[in-house]
């Protein structure tokens, strides 16, 4: 199936006619008179661009829940024991169920960072959905286990070039206080010469900032910034613990920011996002779920409610982060840092899109339908979701989701005995 | 329909029957043998108690959405500019509308606080729900409308003794800056000599909490305490502005306080609920989602979330406002206030619950059931509704749903008119 024409569907204020054809939006406009292999009648519905949850750990869907209300470092610590234990299959299933849950919730492109990324490649390209997938540094300050992650990125970068063309190769950097010094600059001169993107961790914590004040007399921001490792090759997931020339290099230096609302509060990890300054200064803004393990879903709409009432909640003023710019945050921009031509409803556009049913209280009245997407509803209302021009869910059905949660619940079986209290 | 057996259901980390008689949990066991009007199979379900919100304006249902992302008292003004219009039939279907998503998002009992008390007891008791509903005093310091408001009150009461059983009448004060020192008085007294609860917005704002300094010298809990208006029969809604002594005075009264994380957040009124120490105090703290037209909507289980997540953000401690407290201010804390035998699977209790569907990705793995219909799920997990021991929602679906829908958005046509940019 490879042309679809969604008639009279509410779309930007208006009703329009959306024809889709070879993975991209071909024509928006007025009574389209196509012949499409499939025919969307809009009634009722609206049309939106699929979501960029700009930073998670997709597999560890299978620790969701696992240790809840603990502190970050006794949360980390409980996680790894278990991760330790991860086998292919599990990976396999918990990447399935995890874009399972993004679909379901209208996410149709997520950047990743876990292990096993030949076999997460392979799970995403079967569920129909688009992401870059980051091979991981994390080396604690071994030097073999430095060199293993440098070779090993070299394989796998050139492994990724079979991938599907829907997914992209990054280079995961997991954090400053986990990679050495050599490797955070490698990792960033290896994603600039070959024009890919790096994904940190950065300023997640006050612990992390104090720590690098105290071992380096730079911030976390600043530290990258003296190893040339900060640039519009970066992701850098967090930023919750910033000072004003941090601010101020992350925007010059053309930096992609990802705010994790519900993670950093349900670690306690920091509440005040610097977005107005982040954005003022030209930083390049967008929102992710992270993983299961923390935050403990993969709904991106749900985090993109959460950003915007917290972000008018600590700053005592209701007009901060307005509808229209936390839609973008969880659309166009996290498009813009892939380098896609995506999250919008735009003639020449990916045709990644979600339809929205509006026969639901939560989009009655319908005054303003992108503030009910928002305030009023959840990701229950997202109907059919539509990546690369394909149908990855109809009417709330993904193929092959009972497969999914059964043999996710079977890997967990296996992982349980693992566990300790 | 009077009786239900619901079999092998999960309920509180066992499989258990539960048979419901007349209105209340009859029976809980192992292989139950009852005739039951109606069986229904637990399997891959869970059932919990229906939840309290215990303070909202449900026919503001019809004004969601219509002014966001502006300051409170903007936004107050244009709410109050479109109330002046709104007729009985609005009231009828706004109410209806408002029970429709509550019912959808699992809560089975609300305390209100809005105008045309005896259409919405007529539309709460088709609808099947339980509730309280407020009289509402606000007279603005004028003496007609103050008086108006008692002799109103008195009437109302008489009224509301030939509402359903399942409705309670209770005072409501709307607050400090908009009813006159005797009416406060009045309220109370009138609240107490008849044995019903007295619901009341409380320190909502740092304006309302520095303007009751300088006008009385005393925060709004001490003032309010001055009059002798501070017991067990308040249910103060918000106390986002309190200091040590104003703590100490609502746990010493026994007052029920209720948080609204949510609206407090988006009108950026205050983010700091002192929840650890207002339950150390000896408040009893509950939850609410407030009305549609700052919130945007009535999904308590959102609410839930959200008040744990802000709790454990704005102090920096993951371990603040763990699972089973926030299920019990969602729940029993609030049947309490209510005095009702209610918001828990218990022998004897009120057979008000919902039904969970553990089938989807959000309760996969399931290594913390709570934890998962907490942190993970949304409402859109909420299966089936009992309320006094009757099904008012199965599968999903609430009997007159579309007509709900499409009288509201009726009815909401005509009050469009009204609005001003």
């Amino acid at each position: 199936m490879n042309t679809i024409l969604i008639k009279n569907i509410y779309c930007e204020n208006k009703r329009k006619d959306v024809f889709i054809k070879d993975g991209k939006i071909d024509k928006i406009g007025d009574s389209l008179d196509f012949n499409a292999d499939k025919i969307i009648d809009g009634k009722n519905k609206a049309i939106i661009p699929g979501f960029y949850n700009m930073h998670t750990h997709a597999a560890m869907s299978l620790l969701r829940g696992y240790k809840d209300d603990v502190k970050l470092f006794d949360w980390l610590n409980a996680i790894w024991e278990i991760e330790d234990h991860l086998e292919e299959e599990d990976m396999y299933w918990g990447t399935k169920l995890a874009c399972l849950e993004m679909i379901k919730s209208g996410t149709t492109c997520f950047l990743d960072q876990y292990w096993m990324i030949n076999t997460s490649a392979q799970a995403i390209k079967e569920m129909g959905m688009r992401a870059c997938l980051s091979y991981t540094f994390m080396d604690a300050g071994n030097k073999e286990k430095a060199e293993f992650n440098r070779k090993t990125c070299e394989k796998a970068f050139e492994d990724s070039k079979k991938w599907d063309s829907r997914i992209q190769f990054a280079v995961g950097t997991h954090s400053i206080y986990t990679v050495c010094e050599e490797n955070l600059k490698f990792t960033h001169d290896f994603a600039r010469a070959n024009n890919i993107l790096e994904h940190i961790h950065v300023a997640e914590t006050e612990v992390e900032y104090n720590e690098s004040i105290k071992k380096y007399g730079l911030s976390p921001v600043q530290y990258l910034d003296s190893l040339g490792a900060l640039s519009d090759s970066v992701v850098a997931a967090h930023c919750v613990w910033l000072n004003e020339k941090d601010i101020k290099l992350l925007g010059e230096r053309g930096v992609t920011v990802t705010h994790n609302p519900n993670s950093n509060l349900k670690l306690g990890s920091g509440y005040r996002f610097l977005y107005n300054e982040l954005k003022a200064a030209g930083a390049n803004v967008t929102i992710g779920t992270d993983g299961c393990g923390s935050s403990n879903n993969l709904d991106l709409l749900e985090a993109m409610k959460t950003a915007s009432l917290l972000q008018k909640g600590w700053r005592g003023d209701a007009t901060a982060l307005p509808i229209n710019e936390i839609l973008n945050i969880g659309t166009v921009n996290g498009a813009k840092a892939l380098h896609l031509n995506g999250g919008k409803i735009e003639e020449g556009a990916l045709a990644d899109l979600c339809i929205i049913d509006l026969n639901s209280s939560r989009f009655v009245p319908n005054y303003n339908f992108e503030s009910n997407l928002i305030y009023s509803a959840n990701s229950s209302c997202i109907e059919t979701v539509i990546c690369d021009g394909k149908i990855i869910m109809e009417d709330r059905q993904v193929p092959g989701e009972q497969e999914i949660i059964d043999n996710s619940r079977r890997v967990v079986d296996k992982l349980w005995k693992y566990k300790k209290n």
